[in-house]
This record gives structure tokens, C-alpha cells and sequence, in this order.
């Protein structure tokens, strides 16, 4: 049984009542972050009962010394994580001589969480009587400005109710805080300086080895019934990490004092002098004042929701999901720093080390394409490409010459930072999405210049990669591919996975392709990256001969490539006739035993289909699938969006719905049971994908957007946009009709009933 | 370049010299130990130089929490560890006011190591002028004592040379030691107890989570010229864990001061109390006497010598080398009690937690069958049928069920000690060595009764396991095994691994002929197993299905078998063929590298060949020979031996000769770089084997025992015994004449060029 305490509602995440036992996975789905920051809904004042404590600076990292069982040769020595940063949330409050403690409270009636994605804040309200007997009413609001985007403010409101209050307010900074999964339970952060001046305080601290430099600052107003009281603290408590200041007010019975907190933090990646940086950002701030970043921050969501907004009518469940989805990517990562990505937790967790997965490039850039400028996803690609120094790095490690790049399976600078043979040495499809990403950007955006400034030296590295690890299997006068995993990462060390092989192939050919074309359209880029790469006509020749004669494991009987080598020697017991208390095998089963039996984990043949489609027919398509999805137990978060999106294609449309729900609420109703340590932020773009892919058959064919609507049964419409090479291009659908409307010159091709027709501005 | 400072010599191990870079070599190399206990060639007196400090208690573990990289269900959540146990050895020496320290001398002369393994005795001397200019003669001999097991005795003296001197001598027994594999860095011991009486001292300690308790203890008594001085310390200095006795001498120059220190373990698994068990063993030490003891240990070790000697003749190196690795594994294992077993290190490191792999099964029972009574390899098989228990529940964690048995990779107590997946879960073959082990006993004693007593339960536990694993391939309409790891550690979850799938063929048969026989011909046995197990005949038809179509891999090109499925798809470039500087492969690769690539760490193919010679003709174990030597790359210890005796079967006697010396001088010469850390004590067993299986050309065939000895062109003459079926056959063979003679009741066939020969008594 999955959770069901989330309030439907269309715009937000609602959650009624105080349970403790949902503390930890409220901080998470209450997460908020500004692409610059981000943190879980942790309380602001003290909180005896179990919690996980987390806020998080993008592109702020440690490399943790690697911890294994047993060594071998090519383990990254260090292991990049998301840090936790130094807290500035925090303000502890005292009432009447009491701690206020939501876990030590005589009763909490009317405890809500609110997390409006609609105008990007969050708010907290409960009513609250203490052991001394003094009731309570608490507001809070908090967000992260996306104008300011070092700057958080938090609007801390409370009424005593039934009596007088002698309330004290002890807002903090403090830089002692550590990583939940740190390898050795070393400290990541040394202090450098703690100072403060009226109601200002500054924390700035270096992180060990990388040397980033933050400071986290806050700034305090005192409000009694919404009037300034111009209070400075009446007490400082600094400790070598940490300053706390105490406001003392006295409020009579249903008065209500508050206290305004803009914290944050100002970085050396940004700043020279943080300190310095910290003071400006503070000053914007107040010029602001509160009520002007509430407005700023509502127009700036809005913003964002007139491009990336997804309607669906009569399906609160699915319209709640789907923005939630669309929320939580744009709280990760809004395009606007080359030097971050999109952690597969994005601010709301630290599970994972590094930063960056494949799950950029196969899932996430098309978001990003179609929701925001270009620029955004150029920003991503360019990621790779300032890091493809490091990945000739990394493959050079791994025995390969010449200019090879394998780029790391998890990192944050561009090092490996993953540690399991199987997946750090084999799980080298990666570097197929990361060419992949390339094609598709220009696929969809129209914009080449990309690839002879930058993309070709990337496809080059890449491909040199594949021509070098591919082997010449004298026995099948083909080229084989040996000791791969695969996206599907049940089977661990196979040979000539079938994924693997295509997308090797396809790099091969997709960049002696282009470097064919930057030669003759490109000249003086093609001169510039030749001499730097030093390739010959020779080695493309050498390339042609792997990517023509690239063996792909087939099954005459089935009709089907095989997933790798051997698969059919498996008992093909399929997931539905397995018995229900071995799921999820990940969790039930031994891992040997996962490995030999024939269950997916996510699409793998299928993904290729998916990457690929129009390579293959529907009927191709369609024998592929109802062979594999059997067997498919889509214990990844990545893997329902795949299935949706081709069940949509062939027609099966409750299958198509039951993947999106699970994709598109897999947080929400916590499908893994494990949303307390996070949320699955990349596979959100994979809801997204199959929203748009899948029910709105949205594909680009022949340099033009088509088209092709399936709207489920239990919708009554729904609408989207989409930023295609400039031209904005809103679908709508419902049971009768599909309205596609275009601003710009792109034409339009939608398919209705098999039936096309062209929509232009 | 292998090292080569051991000076050769037939009956002893000598280092001469002091060099500060080969004291933890020689640490290794210079162990003592006498079945219950051991200790790396240590100084009693401090040394601040480089050293690796080990004393080692038979049957005392730690269960370490194990740390990995990345959790998978089925891993122990700890790993047993050889404990480094107190140290009972210390002697602090101080020599008119300054502390002998062999680091900080002003020189140290003739230094000189013998490890004599003739008489079981380790002897130490050198000259030394101290920074005070003292200059003394030291004489050193140690030696745990066989007969008194629990007793080890150390025999100091010194001279002072060139003036008096005040020598303090400062014996201690220490238990705040730790593990230098400690996952943790947590300590394994607590102190239970210190207390000491005139010359005697007592420090009881528990290990924490086993609770294993050991008093060491320790005796001491002074002489000058031989002569007993009767004193009592002069001062003691307790600490929570340690006591220290002071004796103080003022020694005449060139006289003679001598300190005897008798020390020890009693240990919980054999005392109810410990500390008197210890006051017990110090009273029969005493009683006793030095000279007696050292007599009694020159007799104990002829007696072993008397059995388990081998001699050859104009070859001192080849001499050595088989002598130490017969030495080595008797100091390990004697056979007295099978709660123990033979760690790959024995009592000489601490490398590789746990006591018991394979290689006792596949390696060592040969050579205990051979050289000592039987009851010592049943022994050892009775310690597999103690730890069944264990084995059945390890396979159930693992998802089998109906009483199937997986004994540990790697184990103390029956619980499996080892967390890598390819290895744990997957290289399960080590199944199918436990039930050869018991087939080959039988073999070699004509025991029978061990089988219907023990046996037969552990046959049936571990063919019910083959049985549950291995699964119906309907596209091969065979049996497969998928998902394996080798005895060629090179290759990780492959399919159909040839030795695996043969062994496990070969258990199911075996184990169903036994049940049959047992029924006919122990009927009362056969019905206490049969309630036990609860076994029908439906269940013994579904084995035989899988043992009658179990599949293998083959190659019609080359007739051979293959390693396992998709072997030939590899790059077959020879061993020979590469690189130098790519060597070894395991320090210079990453591991899929390693795995893509066709080299096999240790026979594999040949392994199956070894242990079902008689299955397979001369001319196949020659095709098989000439395929798979060329890719064999030997990185494991137990590879040579195997190799060299199939390169003797098939008359390649030169390549016979090379394997020998690599498997018989692995640690003297320490050819993988690593005898630092101990040595290889099970491979030892394969060394024994090569001389007498691959040389000797010993085979059992139909209940008889059979030579064919071939002598290496390098040797004069070679002779060893062997103790089969309770009648002592002697073989001496040189290159004119092979003489055998046999004392006891068994016809012996010695074939020399072709031709057979009938030996009796």
C-alpha cells in the first residue's frame, strides 16, 4: 500500500493533521529550492522527534575519501557528495519559559503544511498548547526568492491565544552541521569566521579539500501586530560555528508578534568576499522589504507556469502529480550556471553522491528544451563539454588511448565518483545519451552551431571510446561489445548488451557523420578541432568498419533482438505470475538471484526503441514490448515514463495511464517507500516525457514538430506548450477535439484519427 | 625481479644480515606455530623500524561489522577476522640505561635468522654496540612447543662484550593490541582480569560479541653462565591491559645473562577456567624444563618429518622450497581438532578474514590424507558437516529452500565472511570441492564410514542446492547454470561455466549413487538420514533429470570445451603476446578489463581436468592443456601447482619444473611481491601435490594406488611417502631406477616407461 496522507488539490501539496511519522517524508516533498539553493521542509524551531536535516548549495561539494569492501583498480579514491550546508532556517523559540517543541507540546491541533507551487512558498500553520498551558497560533511562511536567489525569507507569525506571553525569539546560523551519509562521519566544513553587527549575523566557512567558501548570513525585523519594532537582539550566543540572537517581546493574549528572517548564503563560486556579498545581498533584500519579495516571487512562478504548465481537467490526482513534477525540476535547476546540473535529488536530500547522472541527458534536457530558452539546454551540454578533459582523464585510467572520454557515471567536477565495478567500469552506455543529447538538441531546437563549437570534440572523445572498446569477435567476424551493464542495471557484466551496442554504433556513425559535415560547412571550426584532436582519415575509416559491422544479439524464434547475450537461457517467468511477496525483489531477492532471473529494472531493449523510434516500425515496436514489459518490474523511477510513452504509441491506453500515475506520484504516494530520504527529481522529466511524448505523441520527424493527441479515458481534457525552435505551441485536448495553436513562424503537423493537418500562426 | 635473501639450505630457513627493508618479509617467512597458535617472526624486544606486529590463537575470530561500498541483500552483516592476539612474546630490554633497540644502534653485526624446520625451532643472533657503547652478543631461540601446545618458550641471552653491564630485562604480556584489518579501527579484546605472582603474570581478556576469553600468561626465570638466579622481579608495572615484570643483573663482561620466558595462551574453547588452566601449563612447562622442552620439540617434529618428508637430491632451492611449504602447513594444521581449519595465511598474517575456503577441500586435504592417520582428513570433513547448519540457512537467506546447503566462501564458524557479489553469491562452485573432498577421501583411505556417519547429509544438502540452481533452459532443452563466478576469479556472473556445471553434474550423481548404497548396504543409517532430510524418490528423479542433461559449452572448432558461454567472442591475444609492462594483471588493469579479456587467474578448465582426470583421455586433457595454459596468467596460488601437474602428465617436464619452483617458492621468493603480509599456507598443500601427484605420478585407480614417476632433468634423485590405506609406501626414484617398498597390506603399481610393476610387502 502506498501513502495516501497528501490533500489532492490542483496547485498545491497539502498535508492536514500532525503525524510524527510523517516528518521525514513531508521534509521532503515539502522541499523548496531556487536552482541556486534549496532545503527539506525541516521546522524552524527546535524539533526533538525524528527528522532528517538538510539544506544544500548548488555546485557545493566534498569529496568524501571512498569507502569499499574490497578495492580494484580504478575506484575513484574520492567520492564527490552533495553537501549539507550550514543551517539558516533556523529560529528557536521560547514562550513562557518554554521551549516550543511540536514533539513536547501538551497537544497540536490543525497542523498544516501547505506548498504552494503556484507562487513558489511554502507555509506551515498549527495551533499549539505548551506544557506550561500557554496556547499558541503559528503562520510560517518561507521561500527562496528566485530574483534573490541567495536569499531566503521566512515570516514566523504567533498568537498566544488564551493568555499573555512572554515570547523570546533565538534565530540562528550555524555551520555545525554534518552529512547524514558522510563515509567516516568526518566534518566537511571549517570555520573561518563568525561575526554579527545589530541584527545581522555571518557565518563563513570553507569546506575541507575543496576550498569553497560560504557564508551564511541571516537578518531579523520584529513585528508586533504587523508594525516594526525596530528591535535589535537583547542577547548575542556566539560559539565557534554558530551565532544565535534572542529578541525578548512580551505579547498580550491574541496580539500577534512576528519575526522576519532573510538568510542565505553568498558564495566563493559567485563572490570574491562573500562577507562582503552577504551584506549587498542583505541590503536588496530589506530595499525590497517583505511584501515586494512575496509579489517578486509570485510573478517570477508565474513566469515560469506560462511556459511549462501542464492542464489536465478532471483528474485532480494527475494534475496534482504532474505539477508537482514540473515544480520540483524547476526548483532544482533553471538553466541559468553551466557549472550545476540536476541531482537525482535535487535539494531534498543527500542520497546519491555527485550531481550529475545520464539522467540529464536522457531525460531532463528535453524538459528543458521545450519549457525554457535554448540556452538552458545548451547550458547542460556545455556542462559535458567543459568537463571532457576529465572524462579522456577517466577513460585513460581504464586503459583507453588516444583521446577516448568515458565520462563518469556520477560526478560533480567531471570525476567518477561512483565505486561499483559494475556500474563505474560497465555501466558505460552513458556516454551513448551523452551524443545522444547532442543530436536531440539540435533535432529540436534547429540550432547546429553548437556542435562545431563545442559538441564535436565531445562526439569525438565518445567515439573514439566505443572504436576502442569494441572487439573483434573472430568467431562472428563481427564486433562485439563485452562486460557491459546496461540501463536495465539487473544484469551486471553481460556481453553484447543490445542497448549498448545500438547506441555505440549510432555514435560511430552519428559523429563520422558530422565531422563529414563541419569539414565541408565548418572550415574553420573543422581546422581548429582537428589539429586539437589530431584524427585522421584513417581512424574514420577504422570507426566505419565497428559501426558497419556491429553484431546485435537476435532471437530468430521471437523475432526480437535479445537484451544481451544468452538472455533466452533464462527461466522467462514473467512478473505477473511472480508471487507478490517477492516484491520488490531489490529488496527480497539476492542480488545473484536478481541477475539471473530475467527481470528488468527499466527499459533497456526498450529504451534503445525509445531513443530510436523511428528506426524501427510499430510493429517492431510493438513485438519489443509485449515481449520485454513482462518481465519488467520498474523498480527505477526512470523506467514507468519509457513504457507510457510506448504504450501510448500502440494504443494501449490503460497501460499508458497506470505508468504515468506511477511515474507522475511516485513521491507523492511513495511507490519505493523511501521518499523520506528525497525525491526522484531527474525521473520527473520523464513524467514529463510522457505526458507530452506519450499522451500528446509529440516527436519531431523531417525538421517539424508532428503531433499525434491519445487523451485518457479518465480526462476530461488537457493543455500544454511547447518552446519549439522559437515558436511557442500550445496543444489542447479533449475527448472530441484538439486545439494546437502557434505563436511563430514553425508549422505544425497534427495527427488526429490517422487524419494530418498543418497549423501554422 | 623476485627477491632472493633466503640463503638456500635443506633444512633451514636463514637470512644473514639486518636490513631494516626486509624485516616484515622475514616477519612472514620466520613464523612459528604449532597448530593452536602462531606468530610472525616478531622481536621480542622493541623495535621502532617498520614491523607488522601478529600473534595468532587457533579458532579465536572476531566478527568485524562489515563495510562495504554499496549494500546487497544477502551480505553478512559481519565478517569474522583472524584476531591478532595479546602478545606474550615481549621482552623489553635495557642495557645500562638505554633500551635495546635494533632501529637505533649504533651498528648491528652478524645478524643472522634461522628458522630450523627440522627440529621446529626459530633462532635469532646478532652483535650490537648501543649509543652508549655497549657492545653485546644476543642469542635468541623461540619455539612453540608441539606437545604442550598451549606453551611457547623463548630463550634470550646476551653477552655483554666489551664491558660489564647493567642488563634490565622487561618481560610483558601485553593484550591492548589491534588488527591492522580492523574495519573500524574498533578494538576486538576487553580485559577481564590482570594478576600476577612471584614470576608469573596473568592477563585474561574476552573478545567483545564472541566472547572468547584467553588468559596469557607468561613465566620467566633468570641465569647467569646457565646458571638459575632465583629472582623475583624487582618492580612490576601494571596497566589495565599489560603487566611487565623488571628484573635487574649486573652482568660481567663476556658472561652469559639468559632470560627463559614461557608464555602462552589458555583459551575458553578448551578451559572452563582459563586462569588456572593456565597456572596448570606453566607448573608442566617448569616441570619440564628448557632442555627437556627443546628435546621434546626436536622429537615431535622427526616424528611429523618421519611421514611427510620429501627429498631431493642435487636441487637445494627445489629442497628448501618443499620443505618450508611442508613445514608451514604443519605448524598451520594438525589435524588434533576439527573446530579447526587451515587459513590461506595460517598463523603468519592476517590477510583474508576467516579460516576456511576451498582450498581446503581442493587443496589440503590431499596432502593430510597422505602424510598423516586418516582421522585428520576426516577431521576436516567433519568440520564442513558441524557447519551444515549454517551452510542450509546461508542458502536459504539466498532464496533456496527444502534443507539445500551453501557452505560460505569464506568462513570461522559456518557463517559466510566475505562481501563481494561475484564472490559470495556467485563463485559457488566451492559447493562442489566439499563434496569431492568427501569422494576423494573415500578414495584415498577406503573409509566408507565416514560417508553413511556424515558424509551423505552434506552430499545431499549441497545437491539439493545444484539442483535448485541450476534451471531448465527451454531454448537448449538443457540444464544451464547462469550467473557464476569460476575457480578463474577473472570472469564474474557468466553463464555455464564448464567446471561449475561439471562439478555440479558430478555432485548430483555422486550423491545419488550414495543414497542408493547407503540404502542397500546401511540400512539403519540410511534411515535416520531419510527421516532427517526427509528424502523421496520423486526428488531423486528430478536430480537425475538434471544431472542426465546437464548442458555444457563447447567448441566444435576446437574441440574443447569452453570456459563458459561466449568465451571465444574474446580478443584470444596469448599471454605470451603481451606486454611486460601489463603485469601483473590484476595491479596494472581495471577490473572490466580484466574481465573482458581472456586470462585466466587460475585453472579453471583444467581445475575439472585435475579433479576428473580419469573422465577424460590423455590426448583431451592435452587439447584442453594447449588451449587454456597459453591465456593462464597465474595470479593466483593456487594456479601453478595444477598446471604443473598436468605439464607433467602430458611430459612438458620443463614446463613442469618452472611450475614447481613458481608454486614451491612463492614466498621465499616472493614472486607476487607480497609476503609481507604473510604467507600463501594452503597453496603449500598444491606444492605437495605437484611433486607427488605431478612428478610421483601418484593416482588412485580401482582401490589401488599407482605411480608413473618422471624426474625433472634439474634433480638427482627424489623420495617421498605416503601414507595410503594405512600401509607406508616409499618411493625414491632417480633417473635410473624408481624403488619402491611398502610397509603394510597394499599392493602399490609403479609404471616406468610404460611398464607396470606389482609392489607388495
Amino acid at each position: 500500500m502506498n501513502q495516501d496522507y497528501i490533500k489532492p488539490d490542483n496547485w498545491s501539496i497539502i498535508e492536514e493533521g500532525f503525524h510524527a511519522d510523517s516528518v521525514k517524508s513531508s521534509e521532503s516533498l515539502f522541499s523548496i529550492g531556487n536552482g541556486a539553493m534549496g532545503q527539506r521542509a525541516n521546522f524552524e524551531e527546535n524539533y526533538t522527534g525524528e527528522t532528517f536535516q538538510g539544506s544544500y548549495i548548488a555546485g557545493i561539494y566534498y569529496p568524501d575519501k571512498t569507502k569499499v569492501g574490497w578495492w580494484k583498480n580504478g575506484y575513484p579514491e574520492y567520492f564527490a557528495k552533495v553537501l549539507n550546508a550550514p543551517n539558516w532556517i533556523g529560529i528557536n523559540i521560547e514562550i513562557n519559559g518554554e521551549d516550543l517543541d511540536l514533539a513536547k507540546c501538551k497537544s497540536v491541533k490543525n497542523f498544516r503544511r501547505e506548498l504552494n507551487m503556484k507562487e513558489g512558498w511554502y507555509h506551515r500553520s498549527f495551533e499549539a498548547i505548551l506544557q506550561n498551558g500557554t496556547k499558541i497560533l503559528v503562520n510560517i511562511r518561507r521561500f527562496l526568492s528566485l530574483n534573490l536567489d541567495e536569499v531566503g525569507v521566512i515570516n514566523y507569525e504567533i498568537i498566544p491565544v488564551n493568555q499573555k506571553a512572554q515570547i523570546i525569539f533565538k534565530p540562528y546560523i550555524d555551520a555545525g552541521v554534518h552529512n547524514e551519509d558522510a563515509n567516516w562521519e568526518e566534518k566537511f566544513w571549517e570555520i573561518q569566521d563568525v561575526n554579527y553587527s545589530d541584527n545581522k549575523a555571518f557565518v563563513t566557512a570553507r569546506t575541507f579539500k575543496t576550498h569553497f567558501i560560504a557564508t551564511t548570513f541571516m537578518q531579523n525585523t520584529i513585528l508586533l501586530n504587523g508594525n516594526n519594532l525596530n528591535l535589535i537582539p537583547s542577547k548575542t550566543e556566539t560559539a565557534s560555528d554558530k551565532i544565535q540572537f534572542l529578541y525578548e517581546t512580551n505579547v498580550a493574549q491574541g496580539e500577534k508578534i512576528t519575526i522576519q528572517k532573510i538568510g542565505g548564503y553568498t558564495v566563493s563560486l559567485n563572490h570574491k568576499n562573500t562577507q562582503v556579498a552577504a551584506e549587498n545581498v542583505i541590503e536588496s533584500a530589506l530595499a525590497k522589504g517583505y511584501d515586494n519579495l512575496v509579489q517578486d516571487q509570485i510573478e517570477a512562478w508565474a513566469k515560469i507556469w506560462e511556459m511549462s504548465d501542464i492542464t489536465i481537467d478532471g483528474d485532480v490526482k494527475a494534475q496534482q502529480g504532474i505539477r508537482f513534477n514540473i515544480f520540483q525540476l524547476n526548483q532544482t535547476y533553471l538553466g541559468k550556471d553551466s557549472r550545476l546540473n540536476i541531482g537525482p535529488k535535487g535539494f531534498t536530500g543527500e542520497k546519491y553522491g555527485g550531481s550529475t547522472y545520464w539522467d540529464t541527458e536522457a531525460y531532463c534536457i528535453p524538459f528543458y528544451m521545450a519549457t525554457k530558452d535554448q540556452q538552458v539546454a545548451r547550458n547542460l551540454l556545455t556542462y559535458r563539454y567543459n568537463q571532457l578533459d576529465k572524462a579522456i582523464e577517466n577513460a585513460t585510467k581504464l586503459g583507453f588511448s588516444n583521446g577516448a572520454a568515458l565520462y563518469p557515471m556520477v560526478t560533480m567536477n567531471g570525476e567518477e565518483c561512483h565505486n561499483e565495478w559494475e556500474i563505474t567500469f560497465e555501466e558505460i552506455h552513458r556516454n551513448g545519451a551523452i551524443a545522444f543529447a547532442i543530436f536531440n538538441y539540435h533535432r529540436f531546437t534547429g540550432d547546429y552551431s553548437y556542435i562545431p563549437e563545442k559538441g564535436l570534440e565531445v562526439l569525438i572523445g565518445i567515439a573514439r571510446f566505443w572504436h576502442q572498446r569494441a572487439t573483434f569477435s573472430t568467431k562472428r567476424e563481427q564486433y562485439v561489445i563485452l562486460g557491459v551493464t546496461g540501463p536495465n542495471e539487473y544484469e551486471n557484466n553481460v556481453n553484447n548488451n543490445f542497448y549498448t551496442n545500438y547506441i555505440a554504433k549510432w555514435c560511430l556513425s552519428y559523429t563520422y557523420d558530422q565531422i563529414k559535415k563541419v569539414a565541408s560547412e565548418y572550415p574553420s571550426d573543422y581546422k581548429r578541432i582537428i589539429e586539437k584532436v589530431n584524427i585522421t582519415e584513417a581512424e574514420l575509416q577504422s570507426w566505419k568498419k565497428v559501426f558497419d559491422n556491429m553484431y546485435f544479439p537476435y532471437s530468430k524464434e521471437h523475432n526480437i533482438y535479445l537484451q544481451q547475450d544468452g538472455f533466452l537461457d533464462k527461466e522467462l517467468v514473467k512478473v505477473a505470475d511472480l508471487d507478490k511477496s517477492q516484491r520488490p525483489i531489490n529488496q527480497k531477492w539476492s542480488w545473484d538471484r536478481i541477475l539471473r532471473s530475467p527481470y528488468i529494472k527499466q527499459a533497456d531493449v526498450l529504451q534503445g526503441f525509445y531513443f530510436f523510434e523511428d528506426h524501427f516500425s510499430k510493429e517492431e515496436l510493438e513485438r519489443h514490448f509485449n515481449f520485454y514489459e513482462p518481465f519488467t518490474v520498474h523498480e527505477s523511477s526512470l523506467s514507468p515514463c519509457v513504457h507510457s510513452i510506448q504504450a501510448a504509441v500502440l494504443d494501449k491506453m490503460d497501460m499508458a495511464y497506470t505508468f504515468y500515475l506511477r511515474t507522475s506520484r511516485l513521491d507523492l504516494d511513495d511507490y519505493n517507500k523511501e521518499v523520506e530520504e528525497g525525491c526522484h527529481i531527474t525521473s520527473m522529466a520523464g513524467t514529463w516525457m510522457s505526458i507530452v511524448e506519450g499522451f500528446g505523441g509529440m516527436r519531431v520527424k523531417n525538421n517539424q514538430l508532428h503531433f499525434e493527441p491519445r487523451i485518457p479515458e479518465q480526462w476530461k481534457a488537457y493543455s500544454f506548450k511547447v518552446n519549439f525552435r522559437n515558436a511557442i505551441v500550445k496543444i489542447e485536448v479533449n475527448h472530441k477535439e484538439t486545439n494546437v495553436s502557434v505563436e511563430g513562424n514553425q508549422a505544425v503537423e497534427v495527427i488526429i484519427n490517422g487524419e494530418s493537418q498543418l497549423v501554422k500562426n
